[in-house]
């Protein structure tokens, strides 16, 4: 097993009724005066957003609000967002919503002390300093709630690319599963295969670190597992917590521990066609390439894709294994094929191209255009 | 599912020749002179010490040391390092060990502050404050190096009693495997025990948390497939590391989440005998009371026992797990019964009197003393 530093200092507060905790929590840490990031509004409908400006307002917490953060979140609107903390002088951020409301949270902290926030997304640079975050998490499946990275897309170069660091860590994070209950179907299926792909990117790394594939593997069957349970009774209370809960350990960190850093190439080739139609889900485009992926890498570690073929999908083979997956994936009506993204047979190469973009994507084998190429052909509807 | 609240900052680092960091962390922490407290001697044979001391002496961080903590690590020995870290005007503590000399370096750094520690365990303060502890772990099976509880033994008036609070938390663990390859093999028996334990006792309270069930049942497959490695081949290294991270995930807290609080009656009995006997190992007792516990307590309820057996003994009906449980324990030359401890069926009463000092055992049921004394009557050699 290898060597490796772990730390996740992420405080979680989960359950139903946890959201009024969030003021007295703000102020207890010292905070008078946030940025409120926030999403398209959905957060208005469901009570999130008025339990939690009640909870500020009854500590006296001033909130500067930024809303409109997109999914496949955007630049320009982490750079307005940065203009006004700036100029109201917030001492932290407050992000309610999903992945994309939280990974644009960390850009904003992050950019606040940056001249240009985009160059430590182009340059890698070691951000070592970000304004504090907290969160209220209303989609799950990005995990961003759990951990330090960031992913963001420069629309205007059409780059989709992430940043992580310690101090993007959000300092406590306040999960309340039934603030989900409402959300639109495809919504808790995106995030449910988001968070099954974060798995599956470090578990087929896997040689000797059986707590993390033990853990990956106990985490995956739990999201399948809770997501069929939520397809015939969307209004379970305890398989959206579970579900919720492994999602967000799914990225945690945890499950990667010794997995020499994952692959990440099923991400970067959906992180390529994502760029170009941004309408694309992240979870429905990350069903779409991973069954595709594992059948074009099962030969270059057999033994752990037939492990999770066996201990994950209770399946014989590889192909078979992938082939149930696809069915999981028909049944909780998400999309299968690259056609059922609205994506043509003929963008392929384009797709590829971007997501060479920075360089040869893979861990587990560093991949040539030609080797995305037939991945994503294998996509294709037969 | 219950809410809960979950946080585990300790930072992490694991794998071969990591002892060196341990200076430049501490210096790093802005410390310059330390309590270096440790056990009987077996780090100067290893040479944990030796590695300690020089990666103290590159950085120049003056080590008060405080050595005998002995198992069932004791209230004088304590207060002793209590007075020595107060004289010498430590800034912080270095325990290098197992979870003998982690709990009592937890009960100093508290004490520090405190006019007199014990106080602390018999009026269940709050624990506000307490000194920096860094540990480097030599001893697996506790996991009191990532969490924030501690068992110290009041010899004078035979309590062994526990504290926990945040502050306790290690900032930094190091764990190198390899230093626990010389480990005598009836502790690595004991250490694997002892996490098997911390993870029952959680998983015996579930009802409805898939996430902390299904993590429970991958760490204790890990350990008893990993233990059974070790018992082969005391030299396998991605055994020893695999069953070391096992332990410590084990009593994490992250396998207790939602589980409301845990049972830890197992755990209550085995401290009334072990406050008599302290010659007794913590593990060597657990896994003595532990298959009696259970077939005491399986119909209260049924469904985790019946799943318990068959996902992690691999057998069809409680009583053939428990069977299969203390087949195990005894492949492993550990204790089955209570003879094999050195303890005499009379004593019995007295124990079971000891374990009820504090009020009544138990959560998944309140134990009677007579509910205590019918366990320990199952645990008679037949």
């Amino acid at each position: 097993m290898d060597n490796f530093n772990y730390q996740n200092p992420v405080k979680i507060i989960f359950g139903k009724n946890t959201i009024p905790q969030i003021g007295p929590r703000i102020k207890k840490a010292g905070f008078q005066k946030i940025l409120l990031l926030a999403g398209q509004g959905s957060i208005r409908k469901n009570g999130v957003y008025e339990a939690v400006s009640a909870s500020l307002k009854s500590q006296g917490i001033e909130a500067v609000e930024v809303w409109g953060v997109r999914p496949n979140p955007v630049l320009s609107k982490v750079r307005e967002a940065i203009k006004i903390a700036r100029d109201k002088n917030v001492q932290a951020i407050l992000a309610i919503g999903g992945g994309s409301v939280i990974d644009s949270a960390k850009a904003v902290a992050a950019g606040f002390y940056l001249e240009d926030i985009w160059s430590a997304f182009e340059d890698r640079l070691d951000i070592e300093r970000a304004l504090p975050l907290f969160t209220v998490l209303t989609v799950s499946g990005a995990a961003s709630e759990m951990n330090q990275w960031a992913v963001v897309t420069n629309e205007a170069e059409h780059k989709k690319w992430s940043i992580g660091a310690n101090p993007l860590f959000p300092i406590l994070t306040i999960i309340d599963p039934s603030a989900q209950m409402s959300l639109p179907w495809p919504q808790t299926v995106s995030g449910a295969v988001d968070a099954i792909a974060h798995l599956l990117e470090n578990f087929f790394m896997g040689t000797d670190q059986e707590v993390s594939l033990s853990i990956g593997e106990a985490l995956m069957r739990t999201i399948f597992k809770m997501t069929d349970t939520l397809l015939k009774n969307p209004q379970d209370y305890d398989a959206r917590a579970n579900l919720v809960w492994a999602a967000g350990l799914a990225h945690s960190g945890l499950p990667a521990v010794a997995m020499k850093g994952g692959d990440w190439s099923a991400h970067g080739i959906e992180h390529g066609f994502s760029a170009l139609h941004p309408e694309v889900a992240h979870g429905a485009g990350l069903g779409v390439v991973f069954p595709a992926w594992i059948l074009y890498m099962q030969k270059v570690n057999p033994p752990i894709f037939k492990r999770w073929a066996k201990n994950v999908m209770n399946a014989r083979t590889v192909p078979e294994a992938v082939k149930k997956f696809r069915a999981i994936l028909k049944k909780w009506q998400a999309p299968v094929w690259l056609s059922d993204l609205g994506i043509n047979e003929s963008e392929i190469k384009a797709i590829a191209q971007n997501a060479n973009l920075r360089g040869a994507l893979g861990n587990l084998k560093k991949f040539s255009i030609k080797d995305i190429e037939s991945i994503l052909e294998l996509t294709l509807k037969p």
